[in-house]
C-alpha cells in the first residue's frame, strides 16, 4: 500500500474529526484507491511528516508528500484518472462556488458552535493549544464564541439554501456524488465525529442526502467512530 | 415569428427591468430562437395575455401561453433541443443552488436598494401600485427599506462568494455561459436597467464576468436601454 493519509484525531485516536481530512478521504474512496490513515493529534507536530507544514491532511504517495486538501484533490485528479471527481468545467466552477459558500455561510456559524465541543473531546495535552489558536483566530473565548446569538438561525438559513438542489437531485453531482458533495458533507462529518447533540434543525431533503452520503463506500462515513 | 415575450417596462417602454424577464430573454437568445418582445407596464393588467396571471414574463409560443420564468425555461429546454441551457445533472443541481442562493443572499439585500429606484423610474400611473405591493410584501416604506443598515455590506459579502468560481472560470458554465450564468446575471440586468449609480463595490472577477455577459449575443444586454 503506497497511499498514506495523515489524519487528525481527538483524544481517542480512532475519532477523526477534520473536515479537510474527510474531504481527502472521500476523494480517495471515490477514486477507489487503497489507502491507510495515520492518526495524529493537534500538538503531535514532531510526528507530522512535513516539518514545515503543521496542518493536516497530508498525503504520502510513494515518496511524495502532498500538503493541504486542495493540493491533494488536484494531485489525485491529475495522477489517478479513473472516477473523476468532476466531469465538466461548469461542475468545477460550481464546486468552487460551493466551497466559497461553505466558508462564508456554513462554517462561519458552525465553527463557533463546534470549537467548544472539539475542545471537550480533544486529548488533554491538546486542549491548551487548541483553545489558544482558535481563540486568537476568532477573537473571543470558545465559550463566548459558542454563545454568539444567531448561530443556529444562520445555519438553518444556509441549510434551506442547500435543500433547493437536494429536493430535486439525489446528490449535488446528480445521480452520483461528486466533489461538491464531498466538500459540502465534510463539515457535517466534522460535527458527527465530535458530537451527537442536535445543534439545529436540518431540512428533510438535506437530512436524506446526509444519510445517502453516510451510506457511500460501504458505509465508510457511517462506520466512522464518534466521540463518546 | 411565433415566439412573443411579454416583458415588463418602466415609464419608458424601451426600458425593460424585470430580472425574471431577463432570464427568459437570455434563455431564448442562448437557444438562438427568434422572438419579439411586447412591453407591458406593472398596472396594464388588462393587456396581459393571461387574465389569471398578472405577472411577467409570459411567453406566447404559437397558441400556447407559458407563465412564469421557471415554466418558460422548462418549456424551452423541452421543446427546443439545440443549445441546451444545461448539460449534466450536476449542472442542473448547481443551477438550483445558485437560484436559491440568489434569493437568500443577493436579492434579500439588493431588492430594498432597488425598489425606491424602480419606483422613481416607473410610469406615473404605476407608482402607487408599485409602492403599495412592495411595501406590503417587505413591511416598511420603500425609503425605510432602502435605508436599512448593512445592505451594501451584505451584497459585497455575496459577491465575494460569487467571485470564487469566476476567478478561475470565464463563466459559471465554464468556457461558455449556461443557465446558472443567466440566473445570476438577471439581478444585475435589473439594476443596470434602472440605475447607473454605483451602489456597492464589485470584485474584479465579478465585474469582468458581467462585461462578458453584456457582450453575449452581439451585445444584447449591453445595448439594452437604461432609465435616464
Amino acid at each position: 500500500m503506497t497511499l498514506k493519509l495523515y489524519d487528525l484525531a481527538l483524544a481517542d485516536p480512532e475519532v477523526r474529526l477534520s473536515p479537510f481530512c474527510w474531504l481527502a478521504k472521500f476523494a480517495l474512496l471515490h477514486k477507489e484507491l487503497a489507502f491507510e490513515t495515520v492518526p495524529l493529534r493537534f500538538t503531535e507536530k514532531e510526528n507530522y511528516p512535513d516539518r514545515e507544514h503543521g496542518k493536516l491532511p497530508i498525503l504520502k504517495d510513494g515518496e511524495e508528500l502532498i500538503c493541504d486538501s486542495a493540493h491533494i484533490l488536484t494531485h489525485l485528479e491529475k495522477k489517478y484518472k479513473n472516477n473523476p471527481l468532476i466531469n465538466t468545467d461548469a461542475e468545477r466552477a460550481a464546486a468552487d462556488f460551493y466551497l466559497a459558500w461553505l466558508g462564508a455561510s456554513l462554517y462561519s456559524s458552525l465553527s463557533p458552535m463546534m470549537f467548544v465541543r472539539v475542545h471537550a473531546a480533544a486529548h488533554d495535552s491538546d486542549k491548551a493549544y487548541f483553545r489558544q489558536t482558535r481563540e486568537k483566530r476568532l477573537g473571543g473565548t470558545l465559550e463566548e464564541l459558542a454563545a454568539k446569538p444567531g448561530l443556529k438561525e444562520n445555519i438553518e438559513a444556509s441549510l434551506k439554501t442547500l435543500s433547493a438542489p437536494l429536493v430535486r437531485h439525489k446528490f449535488l453531482g446528480g445521480d452520483t456524488a461528486n466533489l461538491s458533495d464531498y466538500m459540502v458533507m465534510s463539515p457535517f462529518m466534522w460535527q458527527r465525529s465530535v458530537t451527537s447533540e442536535t445543534l439545529y434543525d436540518t431540512p428533510q431533503a438535506v437530512a436524506a442526502w446526509q444519510e445517502r452520503m453516510l451510506d457511500l463506500f460501504d458505509g465508510y462515513g457511517r462506520k466512522a467512530k464518534r466521540a463518546a
